[in-house]
């Protein structure tokens, strides 16, 4: 079988790669879409973070849905055939965060595409993928399996979602229209929200973002002001999804929120000038939102039922022949927003 | 009479100032112990703050008690003599705040001794006060009218304990060793917390501190990498309360913090840099604390009841005819934590 | 102009009744909708309940919505015309309750066509009533004045949306179909909830709630034993609203709550024997649920938005000179849920 | 080796046992102390429960602490003397509630000494215990084993205080002064709570409470109605724990909790005829609670610091050739709180 290695930064190659039969407790998937996700791209593009580096060829992908193609000794409730989307991370299940019910800070934690240890975690963007039984996740209905593949970011903002509390009437700001935040609008329409407005410095998402349920939505590249009419009086945001990484979203929401208003911070940046009287004299309440665990089911059962589409986020399906292609269209932030890769 | 007038920055007059009598439903209050706050001496060194600024000679002050000098009618429950502590700050009731329970965030609140309305409001250093009853709180027991006018403090430490969450068994790091730092000690030593580590610039506060029940004092001038070691692992602290307003506090705090542990910000500062990631990984929760509003009748009663000590914080007490030798004092951050001016 | 009053049970007259000129502060709604509440049904057929006894006679009524009439002095941002929904509900602002945000609980409150104070606190059914303009609360959109009379049992269904937390994705359970189960169950389908199940005694309400978005309905006088099903392994539901109150209700419904679930108690009742051990070893959060405050304003203004359509639950809509007639109805729950009367 | 081993109700034998060789990952813990708990008493008087019953016979025991006597493979961090308490729950890490973090409703947990499983789980009350190491935590500091010994009711207590939320400055009931009545009463102390109030049929248990902590205690065998004054106005106590298992502890209990009061319920019992009514009108949250699962670790560290005290509980000490002597002991209310064995 064949899969999509990255050997250094733009050297991405479409490669043979030794299949694995599925050992006891085990299944054999064969992928059938997989979503390019910003982690993804910068490992293509950079070779990774600061602090973490590609030191091997490492296989990327992360978000990916597929067909069960074997089936290992001892697995229960799977078939040949069962449609399922691949929960990426493994925690551990021992380790005291495990204990404390926070798998997502597992320290011992596997993670599919991910150069964090050595050897690194090899990733989904391959013609079959071996994993234990419990990371295939049944897709029920007739949702497609490119949506499924949306399941790996749409459990990272469910576990949002769950930090930030109740959605109902609530009046809710999403900074960035990326994929992130273009799910998190989603989830914020289902979720019986007032208002939504979403801003990004791009058109391109901002209009997905419209059909995806945005009340209101703003390119701040044209307003740069636009979000101070909201800061008057004690603000009007009761909750603000930060999905840019950017620090002028961060700075811009901040004035906006409504007293012990709750910002969600799942844009990863870098040192942000953050204006700490605004934190303290509003009261917000600024929450980290990290990965997921077991809001992967609840992201498969989600788009199994039917209630939401994420249709309009997949702008472009290339076949994994095509790879690097694929991850140059998913650069253009102007074009693109989840581009996929069809196996 | 005679108050405590700031005319100017470091321009400070005890000088005649007009008694009023109570009104219906009001009280007068004879002062006898008030203590300088941060703010006060703000507005005595310069004239206020970027926003906030002096436009008219203002009595400063808003950490008092004393004893019911004069009633006026259809005040029940209080009799001349009765010992209270002042609440200097007046929640409108009836704006959107108020009746949504924020009333720390009532657009129009008045807080003695503050130059945010002009007229300003005037503060509570001098010989009475005339206020609604209701802002007169009776102190039990046989605590000290010193002690009690250290119930606004208190109450603003109350507060952030509320926002912080059970402190039962918790690991607690305390940045800023100055009377909130220290209050913050003695509740979170009240509270049944497991360690409290407390960091300052300053041996003197820290060795306040270490009597406020401290498990360990960590001066950051001399070991500036202390907390470094705290940050091993998943980190260590359940929760930190930053009382200093330096961001050196934060970032160093942040790190060493456990996963989805929480940072209670209380210091007022300027533009912090925020390594946001961090803020991420750990999904931090860092909370802004603003004020107080019911937690002042909790703080006199808290006081009243004998299970806290904070005579350990009051480091020196003056006569009010020596109120500019007491605001030099508590300048003094070396030699003076809370200095009191007595009536 | 006229009121519906009760005099003693079944005594229901429709008579003369001064109308109030508007003080400072205050305006003349004229009443267009009335609905009639279990409350009200209690006066009527009962004279009240064990502890609330008529003793005068008095308006009933306390969710009416209508159009400005007249207006007293210092009244903002109200025209003659505008059309509003009457907050019943007058909490005092100044007792300890108040103070601490828990308005609902006012030891002072006031509450319109309520027999536990005497003089009674007169009902809005009337022709129009004069009350504080901040109870009076602008209906935006082109939202009916029958459907604004929903208000207030929106505000109590809200309330308890409120204590149970976030809906999204949630698996839940509505104990009695009546208004407020009919009510909950169109704020469970607003907030992304899963599966929303709802039991009746009756076919007649039951079919209105599968119109709200019930995703099953069940007839628990016919299949008694259909919860049953949901008790398997450690149950289904994450969260139940009682709306029934009814003793069995709640005894069927407790184990089928998985760990942890969330019980929210509305239905009041009697004496209701408790399985305690499954409260404990199933970790069950049993909430009770009171009245409202600031969600009067939220009911409003979802119903203005549009955003849900309670036009379903409003069965039957008779003209004022037929009070009885429309609270003879009212007491019919095969064939009736809310019956409104105009005015 | 010997066990203590219950054949039927009431035949209680000091018998051989075979000792077991720690395996991988295993270790042999020495007992040296043994708790008696209610759920063993009840398996000694009747033979079990009514839904679990001894169907073979079984070791009792599940409050046990001892030294470390051997080390399987692949064990680190312990050496023999190790002092540790055992943890007697075990749950399985990969069902849907441990995957949830709610490890104390495991679906597969064994836990020592319990006849709900077949084979069941045989207790701690022998010589020696073989068990995984993750279940044998070290006790720090000079703590005594007997101490130790009451981890395990320690760890229920301290999930009880987690669902309770803060304890600062609370008004505590605690109804029931038996064992975990005792500790809730430590913990309440520990936590800053303002005022505990201890209710008991019975003295004995009482006055222990009062050296735990306890403000008032209170015979309501000799004043059955001394909770009515603290049902006045709109009651006192911010907080419940109901360790008796009796509805009159929580029928007298509703009416006296504040207005959105929390009453944490842990007493075992039957069918409790509840005023629902007063749970809707006060908007009670009645909290079932239910076991531990890293509250075990808190609860041995919480031990081994020395910041509380637990002697007091421990009303007696029999050498485990008396054990049925023990059992008819702490049968006795007026006169026995926590018996233990010695081994």
């Amino acid at each position: 079988m064949r899969a999509v290695v990255l050997h250094a930064p733009k050297d991405l190659r479409v490669e043979e790669y030794a299949l694995q039969k599925p050992e006891r407790g085990e299944v054999r998937v064969a992928i059938k879409a997989g979503g390019i996700c910003g982690s993804d791209l910068h490992y293509y593009n950079h070779g990774g973070t600061a602090a973490i580096r590609l030191r091997e060829p490492m296989v990327l992908g992360h978000e990916i849905a597929g067909v069960i193609a074997e089936i290992g000794e001892e697995v229960k409730g799977m078939a040949v055939g069962t449609r399922v989307a691949v929960n990426p991370s493994r925690a551990c299940g021992d380790c005291q965060q495990c204990q404390a019910g926070r798998q997502n800070h597992c320290v011992n934690m596997h993670f599919m595409g991910s150069a964090m240890r050595f050897p690194h975690d090899q990733g989904g963007f391959r013609q079959s993928v071996t994993i234990p039984a419990v990371q295939a996740i049944r897709l029920e209905g007739d949702t497609s399996l490119e949506e499924a593949a949306m399941a790996e970011p749409l459990a990272v903002c469910l576990h949002a979602a769950r930090i930030a509390g109740p959605l109902l009437g609530k009046r809710i700001l999403v900074t960035g229209a990326g994929p992130i935040g273009a799910l998190v609008t989603i989830l914020a329409r289902l979720g019986g929200a007032r208002d939504i407005v979403v801003t990004d410095l791009s058109t391109f998402p901002l209009d997905i973002a419209k059909s995806c349920g945005a009340t209101r939505i703003i390119n701040v590249r044209d307003e740069p002001d636009a979000l101070a009419a909201y800061a008057a009086g004690k603000g009007h945001f009761d909750l603000c999804f930060e999905a840019s990484g950017s620090a002028v979203a961060l700075q811009q929401a901040l004035p906006a929120m409504v007293p012990q208003g709750t910002v969600v911070q799942l844009g990863l940046g870098g040192e942000f000038a953050l204006p700490i009287n605004a934190v303290i004299t509003r009261e917000v309440r600024l929450l980290g939102s990290f990965r997921f665990h077991h809001e992967f089911v609840d992201a498969v059962n989600l788009l199994g039922s039917g209630m939401i589409d994420v249709r309009p986020l997949i702008t472009a399906v290339l076949p994994f022949e095509e790879a690097t292609a694929a991850f140059k269209l998913a650069n253009q932030r102007d074009s693109a927003l989840k581009v996929q890769i069809a196996f």
